[in-house]
């Protein structure tokens, strides 16, 4: 467990700091206050990466001009329940939240919406988009591609991403959440292990000479990481770029690691709203039957329990409401300054 | 590369036994041609555990009343683009192959379909479909649900499925198609290493006692193995399960551990038909782009090249097209007397 509790911050505290912050880049008052929002959920959730942690480069990269606080979506294309839209660089966050709403506004009339979004940015934590389609009673599937950061299967160089990918089931006893990235670790927490001078649990990446290794650093800086389930998340890496530029018309890894940043990223949402009228009440029932049963498996030796995707978040979420949210104090002070 | 090189036998001979014996059984004209086919294919393609080497206990199940040969999907309900079919215990492969031609009916007309099927058997080759929407122009995601054959993640009992999840992107110049169960190897392929004599490459299950083992026999046995990308294949494969369940009204893994056998299992098709008109041709283009930009990155040490999905399986289809399908002469000889 990486987290540093020297310091415990409200979330209230927290999410008004940065919503200060970005009023003042240009960021329009309801704007800021969903980003902040979204960043501190993050950070509450125990995705410190991609939360309060990665704010500091997310204002540089409003600074630099890279997302533009100001830019909002716009919709290209349209063929019955699939539409395109150019997210023009904007922040990558909202443009997200943006277009899991809209995916579900047409998924409650039709069932299915499917939403591909091109030129964005960085959608911070992906799990974000799963608990909102989860907390509006849709199950949800949605990916992001990513610049090179994993070896291909067979390969020695990162030049496809590790491209997260979120399924989330509504539950009224809590959502079943599932973000995983195809690397083993992201680079987020590759960095948190590095910052704690910790070494990975597994050999999940290759060093600069092509050693396996599990050392964070020289995975970081080799950027070699392997795929998490080798050749079979190789290949999910490969299909999820595939179809996000296909519907989004935006661009693949290949493209995004010709520039200098990560930018102009393709994601792809689909929201599926089974109608409880018609597709039942029972369903919630067997769902959660599904969750106890799976939690009341035999554990290995070396585990407590088994636990279902989201489990743990609800348990840090709670935790960290109730105490205040863990953080750097570094980081804390870094924000403050910004 | 598991294979029996001893005997060949032509594509169309094959199709006319296995069409033959299925005749005999009480299929219909056109179910046999279509099953024989696709059992003929997915042996063509080189994935010999799921074509002729399954067609005995296909037959067998058949003759149990397990497999019911003359029965058809039925709509049960729908919702805009989202549909939901009882396979009514019929051929797995028959039931796959309509519902993926119903998504991709409705897909066509509002972009997305959605089909989701309970009440089916095993839909042998999952590929299949990939192939089948990829050929129709279609882009697909779909996946069936299994037995408990894997562990959960921090659990030591095959309670959750490996659960075969397919994605699929049409291209002029060879389909890209993943199909992949979440356990590293499916059982099928560890039945063939075992036949073979060999161990697996990788440590990938326990054996009854709980150690971690690579001895095929020990984990087609213990039925214990390990999801493939670890915690974050047995997050998929419970996702997967879950959402097959609510959206099919079927049985999920939990349920089907109870039966004798594998059957009412629950499965979902969703295509999705980017109005080429709308699209752009270029799309195509670049696919071809990430194509060849990935079989162009460098080789691991111990690699060629690296492959897309699919291209081997092109590479040992036009091979065996041409040379005739290895088979093993054991299991023809079984089938000529089924």
């Amino acid at each position: 467990m990486i987290r540093n509790d020297e310091l415990r911050i409200p979330f209230v505290t927290m999410q008004e700091l940065l919503k200060g912050k970005l009023t003042g880049r240009g960021f329009a008052e309801n704007d800021a206050s969903l980003s902040a929002r979204l960043f501190t959920e993050s950070s509450c959730d125990g995705v410190y990466s991609h939360g309060l942690n990665r704010f500091p480069a997310y204002i540089r990269n409003v600074d630099r001009g890279y997302i533009k606080a100001d830019e909002k979506p716009k919709r290209m294309l349209h063929h019955g329940v699939l539409e395109q839209w150019n997210g023009q660089l904007g922040p990558g966050n909202l443009n997200a939240w943006f277009c899991m709403e809209r995916a579900m506004e047409i998924a409650r009339e039709n069932g299915v919406g499917c939403v591909a979004l091109r030129q964005t940015n960085h959608w911070l934590r992906g799990g974000t988009y799963g608990w909102q389609a989860a907390d509006n009673g849709c199950i949800a599937m949605l990916w992001s591609n990513t610049t090179g950061n994993m070896v291909p299967w067979g390969g020695i160089d990162p030049t496809i991403g590790n491209n997260p990918f979120i399924l989330a089931v509504p539950r009224a006893s809590g959502h079943v959440v599932l973000d995983f990235a195809q690397t083993l670790y992201s680079y987020g927490k590759m960095s948190q292990y590095l910052k704690h001078g910790e070494l990975l649990p597994y050999m999940c990446g290759y060093d600069s000479d092509g050693n396996l290794t599990n050392d964070p650093e020289s995975i970081v800086n080799s950027m070699r990481a392997l795929p998490a389930g080798l050749w079979k998340s190789s290949g999910l890496a490969i299909m999820l770029d595939l179809i996000a530029v296909i519907l989004s018309g935006g661009k693949s890894t290949m493209e995004i690691n010709r520039q200098d940043y990560e930018t102009g990223l393709s994601q792809v949402f689909i929201a599926i709203a089974p109608h409880s009228g018609i597709y039942g009440e029972t369903r919630e029932t067997l769902v959660d039957r599904i969750i106890t049963n799976l939690q009341e498996t035999t554990p290995a030796g070396n585990q407590e329990k088994v636990r279902y995707p989201g489990e743990r978040t609800l348990k840090i979420r709670e935790e960290n409401r109730k105490k205040g949210i863990p953080v750097d104090p570094e980081i804390w002070k870094q924000v403050q300054e910004l």
